[in-house]
Order: structure tokens, then sequence, then C-alpha cells
């Protein structure tokens, strides 16, 4: 085996930014975690951590999967900017110009959970699955299909956590926490709107709580959207509501309950447990996407 | 200009066949309009009319934009087979099979709502516009997502009429037409949902029907829904509702209505009157892009 190119990959999260050094999953030579201040404290202490494995030539580009919404136009002059987020002080943040200034190197950049979806379409449980959807319900809910190795972009990126599904009042009477929809998906259905409905986190929920089965039929009735608009091979499910690994069965039959017989096709008929599926890479396909957009970015240059 | 080559296309709906012999829509050398009766007499009086320009060696490769649903899936024994479909005796008739055994060419089949879309993609609305949506709105409600002039196929073809979107019952108490899902998109919306609503054929309502605000708030929440999932370059809207022109304007407000300012592009928010837009090819469009289909089958089997 040759020695294997590296790369610096970098999850920026409104909490914590984790940066990477490596070629893939199984070779990670150094990797950094901090707590998300300002963004010139972030990105200075970004730059330092990889500066010096990009004046030794070990890394050969940057990738970067970023919280949003990102400009990803690229004819926009902000290419790479994080533009309108809540988080405060961050809006306007041109994080890819601002590494791409410290560090001289060649940077992709893209959605957190379109690397995500990448990391799974590399090296997790998107291989062989084309197209297939990631999605990821935590603090915010949103998705990305990955076809052919990349990520959906038209217009801009996907905004999939936003889409309108069914919500009787008279079994939950929450109206939402979407500052634009109210009861979109993500109004409904995200870590904080399930702290703003029961006053506790989500964390603070036992696997009991009737409210689970509420939330699963949430997440069935959009991944059934998902399916009739998308037609994926295969749905990934990831982020922090779903490490309540007994949501996965009960998400599975809530998607059949909302299709109702109308997809006639085996692997959501017969086989939905390898259908819907929970991330091979964990909690790091995030991390490991950004190593696949550095990847495809080198790979990119060298064919220019 | 050299002579263009020919190509057979075969529009099937489930109330007639359109059938043309031609390089496209500026050449047009014959076609046929029969009505659609029994698979058998339809699908002989389909195979007598291309007959002449086979044996001739005249037409290359046959393209077909069917009613469905349609196995598509290139490994099915039945790919091309029509499959549940509510129309009498067309249930699980195999007409690519057919047509191929009379006929001995290569056919190129795919949904007629793909094959609308892959007509405007070559030859009108969709041209300049990457990814693009097609979307026809009559009878059934269905959409094409065209992405480098190819439909996107993943499991099977998408079924984008049968999403959910809002339904204020306080507003329409109309429980929505649909045997598999009652209130989705087309169970509200599509022609027959108009017609055991209000007693009426659509045709039937005139312009200042109050009925159309509600028809276009439903197409307009559908298609905030398709624009978050795909974020498509541009949104094409077919179909004998939207013969009424009065309604593209109704239905733009009522896409902005719904994304309520979440999705900053320009095209949206500066141009939607060139964002959201009618066919090119009117009516025609899935004939002609049956043609295109026998271009991509011509233009396949030549790289083999």
């Amino acid at each position: 085996m040759g020695v294997e190119d590296l790369y610096g990959g970098v999850e920026a999260g409104g909490t914590k930014f984790v940066c990477m050094v490596g070629g893939g999953p199984s070779n990670i030579v150094d990797r950094l975690r901090i707590e998300t201040t300002s963004p010139e404290d972030t990105l200075t202490r970004v730059a330092q951590f990889f500066e010096v494995y990009v004046s030794s030539r070990r890394i050969r580009a940057l990738g970067i999967g970023s919280f949003g919404p990102i400009d990803l136009e690229p004819s926009s002059p902000n290419y790479g900017c994080i533009t309108s987020t809540p988080k405060p002080g961050w809006q306007n943040t041109n994080i890819t110009a601002a590494l791409q200034t410290s560090l001289h190197l060649d940077i992709a950049v893209d959605t957190d959970v379109n690397a995500a979806g990448l990391g799974e379409a590399m090296w997790g449980a998107g291989r062989g699955f084309d197209p297939f959807l990631y999605l990821t319900i935590g603090t915010g809910i949103g998705g990305g299909f990955i076809q052919n190795g990349r990520p959906l972009h038209g217009l801009s990126h996907p905004e999939m956590g936003h889409i309108r599904i069914p919500h009787d009042r008279h079994v939950d009477d929450f109206p939402g926490n979407c500052p634009f929809h109210a009861d979109c998906f993500e109004g409904l259905a995200n870590g904080p709107a399930i702290e703003r409905r029961l006053g506790r986190r989500p964390e603070a929920l036992s696997d009991e709580d009737p409210f689970w089965q509420t939330e699963a039929g949430y997440i069935g009735a959009a991944l059934a959207t998902y399916v009739l608009i998308l037609s994926p091979a295969r749905i990934i499910l990831g982020g922090g509501i779903m490490q309540r690994r007994f949501m996965l069965p009960v998400i599975r039959r809530a998607v059949l309950e909302s299709l109702n017989g109308y997809v006639q096709q085996a692997p959501l008929l017969e086989r939905i447990e390898e259908y819907i599926v929970s991330p091979q890479l964990g909690s790091e396909s995030g991390a490991f996407g950004a190593l696949a957009l550095a990847r495809q970015a080198a790979a990119g240059s060298r064919s220019h």
C-alpha cells in the first residue's frame, strides 16, 4: 500500500468546530475540537491548527462543511460566505475566504449536511446506494441528496427541514417554533421545538415519553415526502435526536403509514430496515465528509 | 445544413396516444392522434403507424412517454411495463415489449411527465436552466426533475403529486379524492378533485370562480416544498389546469407566501416571472419529449 494523501477537514458548527488532518476514517493523523466563539477567535484557532501541515506541504487541500445558510453560487462574490444565520456575530462571515487568506491552499466548501452525506457516500452507509438522502435531525433539520458522489445543488443548496408536514393540532397543539414557517418540519420536530413544547431538553426525556411517538410521526411524514419527490435508493438518518435508537423502527412504520402502499418498491416494502438506516460514521459523518470535500477539491484541481 | 435524423415518439396517455415521426418540433414529418381503447387495439394502431418508417429505415429509434406507474428498473423482467394503473385493461401491459416485438428497433421509455420535461429541456423553456422541474397539473399531477438533460430516477421514478400539503378544512372541507392519501396535493387539486368538490368539470368554471384562489394556494404550497427539497433553477408548469393563464401570477405569489422569505435567492425574489413559467412546447411537450427520448436512445446505442 502506498502512502495515502492527507487532507484537512473542518466541520464548522454553531456550537463546536471539529478539525481533522487525515486520509479518511481509518487514517486520522491529528484532530482538534474547539467551542465556537467569535468568528475571529474561532477561525484563528482553526488556521493555527492547520498551519504546520500546510507549511510542511503535508496536506493538499482543505474541505469545510459549515452551518449556514451559505452562499454556494460559484459566480458570487460572497462564495463560501455564511449569510443570514441567527448565530450572533456570524452573519456575513466568509469562513472560506478567511481560511484561504490564512492558509493559501485549495478549499472546498459545502453545507454541514451535504458534507456529512458525502462522508457517508465515500466511507459509510451511502456506499453502493445511488442516489441517497442523508438527513440530520437535531438542533436543526437538514438533508443532503447525494447522486454519483456529489450533493445536489440547484438554485442554491436544499433546505429540506423547512417543508410542511401534516400537523394535527388536536394531537399536538404546539404552534411550531420556526421564525419563518411556524409549524414546518423543523419548527415542529427539532431539538429546540421539543424543549419549548415540553419545557425540557430532548436529552431529559425518557425513552417511554409519549412525545417520541409524535416526533416519529413527523419524521415519517417528512421522509414520505422526500421519497415521493427524490426517490432515493436509501435514507440515512443522523443527528442528536436519532441517537435514540428505538426511534428508527417507529419511524420506518410511520413512513409506510404515510405512503399507504402507494410506492410499490421492494426496498421499502420488504427490506425497510436496510432502506432507512443509521449513519456508519456516527457523529463524525460531517468531519469525515469535510475530508471527502478536500479530496474532491484536490482531484478537481489536478484535472484542470 | 445536413439532413436531420428522424425518430419516432409516442405520448401514451390514458385518454389519447399521440405518435410523431420527426427530428424535433421544427421538423415533424408525420403524426397520428388516436383515442386510447384496449391495449391490443391501441398498440396495433401505433405499430401500424410507425411500420413504414421502420421498414424503410427512416427512423432510428422510438421513444415512449407513458402514463403509469411504469416499471423503470433496468434489471427488471417487467422493464417498461405499465403496472398498477387504475385504467381498465391496462394493468401489467408491457407497452415497451409489445412495440419492440412489432417494430424491432431501439426503444427508450420513461414516464409521461419525465418525457415532457425532457422535451422542454431540449427544445423549450428548460434550455439553459439546470436543474429544473417540470410539473403537470391536470387529470393527474406529476413532476419530472431534469438534471444535465436527464430525468431523475432513483429507487423508481418520483411521484411528486402525492406529497402532503397544508389543508385547512375551515377554508376547504373537501376531504380529498386520492385513494391512497385522501388529501395529498393530487387528491386536493387535480381535475377530478375539482369536479367532485364543485360538481362541475374544471373547464366549466369561470375565471372568476373563487375556487381558483384555493387551487393556486395548493399549487403554491406544493411548489414551495419542491423548491426546498430540489432547489430547481426554474419551474415549468404544464397540464390542463395551467391553461388558465391568470393562474400563473397567483401561483407565484402563493409560492412566495409559503416560503415567507426563507429562500433568499434573486431568481425567486426579483425575477419570479422568469422562475415559474409556462411550457414553451404547449400541450406537445410530452410528444416532443418522446422524440427526445428516442434521440438519447439512438445516441446511447451508437456509443456502446
